[in-house]
């Protein structure tokens, strides 16, 4: 009955480091995994505050640099929950001490960064994930089976759009968050799960037209380098077409995502507000009962469900981690992982391609990812 | 207390015949206004079925010919329900007779249409309106007002959504409406009000990139020259940046909209499937009631609201008509007259931008449009 | 293809009486009808606004004295608008006369009151019918033909709650609606149509247990005779439950209702608010899809939806009139007529017997109303 | 920054069990706390499952029986999470034995046990508390704190329903849910939680008038004890009234509960489906504004809000024990702790009121609570 464990190294201690420390803490609770996690270490440079995450997460020591975690013999995953423009470093430093790599997403804040990160864990021959949780919430999952299973017929149309008004306020100070090179775009913080969720549930993109906009243009007196909203319109390689929005300027909401897919025979669509729901429009459904079905995806027939709550108790924004890193335990140590740094890095070139298409204001066809790849655009 | 008439001719006896019919016969009983619609004449192809609506209607007379109408001494106002593509020539021929104008949406087929029609009736000097009558739902009124009384700040984003299942199945007949020359596109037919509320509330769009589908590309063997689904990014001149989709095949979507702008300061969402209610979060609010007011627009304070019923009670589609007709025999024989050819000629050359943008796959400028304007786009 | 007309005097020019001339006005453009509504006269007490509604609302001509309109020979039909309790003695006259009469609901202020209207109509032979309107409405229709066809099975249990402000404000000082023998209980005033729809639903209501609170105890003065809230146990004869819940102190509740049935095979959910939708639980559903259908009541199947427009514009509060006019103009002068006044009597016996069982603590049984029953609780 | 362990016994290991399990696991990740609980030992009768239970839930070991729960010196809390037939025995024994008793609700199934575990509790003078989790959900505790602040001024009415499909279905055999003595009613079942939340929210209840029915009578041909679905009238000490109902054969209603409360100046209204928001609706707010704020009850100024994630991500159903018990070992060893038994057998002899007063067709009052006092009713 002894479970053997698998030894973990977060690098990070912000929300994310919490986020995934709650998830790694419950998962062996809500369902049966071969391997249990071992939180290790966790690192962050901010000494003080470091070691008080890593009492308060449980967590069996500290390290005040990410190269400790990374080269501890004892760590077998490294679980990267930095601001994106490290991610990349950190995960092909990771790679080439052969640990398994879990990367928050965006993968990176460049195409090229992040395929140099997909090409040092394909070069290392490691497990290698990234954190597009929202794909493991239960409705999202279950969406995503009823597409697969044929409930819309062939997709058609999608639209997704994430509103946060975190930017809202001019006041609030420069950080990493406003600077290109480190935070990242809206494209990408918000975007990147929007494109992950568009791309798994119909397909690749095949090209963008993109727009971009920063109107709090700066901060403490420094130039604001990342776009406050973009959108774009996109072409799946099926020919369904699909448009994307996202913002950090929508005052009063408060970070809530949309999905909606139009198929051939049918409507999903998914409001983050209530997550633990899915519409369901079902063309074929008897006429005089017109309209869309609520399903409360908690049954036990559902993804994810029989891990959690009796149907219409209701998960929250917490159950994304445990059911992802629980999946990714569960795989230990054979795999496969999904999604994976292809994904990751194919995220990141519809990111770029709206950004270049944004700036050069014209159609922009995304590249096919492969491991040798670097070219994200054309 | 004897209230003066004022005569009115319809052409076209449909659904919008019939909703206009529905407008004139309650706006007198619902406000006072200073001159009571008596409907003189409905014309129509079908001479049963157009002499059924006049009974049905209430209506003086019919004819079988639209140009009886248009040439009646007894009739000041010729109201236009046909299809779109017979618009600009009924609307310039009433012109011409010296009777005001009331042209159902779109104005047109095509800009140039449009435009010729703009200066049939400029060159008359006479009245002129075009069917936007979501603007007067007054959930939509309200919206309005609060933008401009600046409740949302500075405007920088917008959205908007229609979605139809129209479209949807295949075995629908060939007809008029997926005829270009005739029915127009998916862009007019649904995105015309759209625009139409997007630059009331944002002012004019500037340029736009555009998406077109058309997924089910024959029907009764005859190609269909229309979109099923199109999407654009606009531009507006403010700098502001909006989203709009139309689609007439989403399964199970009951042809509702949405619409929502982001301002500086706050945030205003309609939703037609809540037509009497709008959505507001005002970045000012007390934090610790973060969150947004759904104003039940019924309202004493609100527009139309002494018009109808009391809170709670709310108003359908209908009153849409009834209160823009309300309007515009309000100001009858003085005007102004809002939404004007002006603005359905402008509606237009957006229409026509996104349509091109679509063909070209390139962003295309909205010219302004004037009476003398001929170019849609540039 | 000349429509025959039918008189009409309208007694009380107030919010129901406009309400009244909108449905008549409305009526014979929504749908075909044997007899044309003409509206020969409105009465009211103040002869300078009574004079202004005749005008407004396109009634022939006015009176000072109700008297006027029921013995007028050219009025066929007497429909009574006025405070509730009056109306007992305008219907005995009216039916005296002849006349078949429309009263508004509730049909009295206290049980034998409506047992004497009731007993007036038998005895003079004439078509009757009380104002429960909101049963017009297309998605209450519908639910009631959908329990009908058995879509819940057995009902089982009933709960409906009617929360309004109108008696919110302190301030508001004291009129004939606070008054018990003119205007009668909040049970009376909302609850009136919570029975109807419960008892057309599941069957007659055989004994209860009410509470009843005032919580503003005078206005201007004097001492406040009514309820500001109630609510009831109910035990059909069926054997089924339910709870009845009215309140006119509900802050910022504009006067919604919801109805809900749950039954040995379903659920069916109706809330005002969203008047165009019905919620359906079917218990025979997939499990896989466990959730609710909102149905948009207004595909061309359903009760009405034929009359209005197509689906997804939705009707508002006017529509509940226009119908159950409607379908009374469509029965003249054959009948029947329902609901009648022996629904309406049965109606206020069940309001009785709350208002009884509030007062004296206990539960009370509901009298079966007949012709020459005056006994409303034992 | 070593934190001191707090031995814990957990009773039982199914739904509750595994529920608790996760509070202990999370709470301590989530918020400091003066002590770390270190669970010591589950008990279960099914040796396999107890034992597979502990390993999933990294407790230290097992039991077959509770007497070895209460009984061990490392254990200093006994967790009760066994039907609650059993609860007032084991409570009595784990307080007899100087261990702190958490128990689950309801906390006994007559109101004379729940008072015999009161007085076991207070007699051996240890900390007490009833699992009432739904109070601290962040939106509950929220609107909780407002009506404290004044929010809705003096509260009038409150009504509070809780619907599930658990018995829906015939063929579910006999178990001990449908047992009386061991399962206890649905109105202690569903309903003990409304009642704990409504006296919480408004105080004391004075008198109840309840309606009790079991619609399914046998089940593996034995006679269902228990009932299918109840409601009462209440009436506060304060004068406020309220409805209460509880039912679990609502087909398709997922054990939702909603909760709303109108004072003399605002409505609260909480609905489960979307925990993670509050309604408001404030009778002082501008009148153009009329109609509710939905508030995202995840502002940092809210209840628990720190300890979870940023605004509009959302907690789920585990927040509720994570909160509770984080609360419960945030005041450990000193307390004070609520809700407690004395809360618990409050909510007990409403119950039992509720239930007597379905049985005898009368109104019943509620007795005061006392260590000493064995009435619930008179």
């Amino acid at each position: 009955m002894a479970v053997p464990e698998v030894g973990i190294g977060i690098v990070g201690y912000g929300m994310m480091g919490r986020a995934h420390s709650y998830g790694y803490t419950v998962a062996p609770v809500m369902r049966r995994l071969g391997h249990r996690p071992r939180l290790r270490v966790i690192s962050g440079r901010d000494e003080r505050k470091v070691a008080e995450a890593a009492a308060a997460y449980g967590i069996d020591s500290w390290a005040g640099d990410w190269r400790e975690v990374v080269s501890r013999p004892d760590v077998e995953i490294v679980d990267i929950c930095t601001p994106p423009g490290t991610h990349a470093e950190i995960a092909a430093a990771a790679a080439a001490e052969g640990k398994a790599v879990i990367c928050e997403k965006p993968l990176a804040v460049t195409y090229s960064q992040a395929a140099s990160a997909l090409r040092a864990v394909e070069r290392a021959g490691v497990l290698n994930a990234v954190g597009f949780n929202y794909r493991r919430l239960p409705a999202v999952s279950l969406m995503k089976r009823m597409i697969d299973e044929g409930a819309v017929g062939e997709v058609r149309l999608l639209r997704a759009t994430w509103l946060s008004d975190e930017f809202v306020d001019p006041a609030i100070p420069f950080d990493w968050r406003f600077d290109r090179a480190m935070g990242g775009t809206t494209i990408a913080d918000l975007g990147s799960h929007l494109i992950d969720m568009a791309t798994w549930m119909a397909g690749p993109i095949a090209e963008v037209s993109g727009q971009s906009e920063t109107f709090v243009r700066e901060r403490s007196d420094r130039p604001v380098t990342v776009d406050d909203a973009s959108a774009a319109l996109v072409r799946f390689d099926s020919g369904a077409r699909g448009v994307l929005e996202m913002a950090r300027v929508a005052v009063r909401r408060p970070c809530d995502f949309t999905i909606e897919v139009n198929g051939s025979q049918g409507t999903l669509v998914f409001a983050y507000a209530r997550l633990n729901e899915l519409l369901y429009g079902d063309g074929s459904d008897r006429a005089e009962l017109y309209g869309m079905r609520r399903i409360r995806a908690e049954h036990p027939s559902h993804p994810y469900a029989r891990d959690w709550w009796p149907i219409g108790q209701g998960v929250g924004y917490g159950a994304s981690f445990v059911n992802h890193l629980g999946d990714l335990l569960e795989r230990w140590p054979d795999g496969p992982w999904e999604p994976d740094f292809v994904q990751g890095a194919t995220v990141q070139a519809v990111c770029e391609a709206i950004e270049r298409s944004a700036t050069e204001r014209r159609w922009v066809e995304v590249a096919e990812v492969t491991a040798s790849d670097t070219a994200a655009t054309k």
